[in-house]
């Protein structure tokens, strides 16, 4: 998986999981040094919407977009952030 | 929410999730520090059998016998938790 070209995917996903992958919303998930293969099959079940409740509504409606190859580097880019987020 | 009782509840979380909240096995999340209502969420979102694929089904089973007072806790509890496991 591509670090980088994850990163530059995550733009979209800043607005709810934060520039550091620490989310504003509490009721959204900090992704920041998340397992990465975690991430992976959490973004699949949403695209295939198999989580539902919540807010996964608009998780489905992002992943939709997602190719396997950007749910794999947009994976590893969060799993690479510092959990702590950077302190 | 009392994370005390979080705590004693979550010994059974820990096979999968970490004494720390850290996950050993990668396709499972890691909890520690993770957002208090999102927890509150995900697990709600499980009990519910909201949440399928991926591993979901061994927390569907997890989840159904906790009460909301249950969830409330644990959810306390692994949102106190250091995010990079306390290192």
């Amino acid at each position: 998986a591509d670090v980088e070209a994850g990163k530059a995917k995550a733009a979209v996903c800043a607005a709810c999981h934060g520039q550091n992958g620490l989310a504003q919303i509490p009721t959204y998930p900090n992704l920041a040094g998340q397992n990465e293969q975690y991430l992976v099959s959490a973004i699949k079940a949403y695209k295939n919407k198999q989580r539902t409740g919540g807010q996964a509504a608009i998780m489905q409606g992002q992943a939709a977009a997602l190719s396997d190859t950007d749910i794999a580097n947009l994976a590893a880019y969060f799993a690479s952030l510092p959990a702590d987020g950077g302190k």
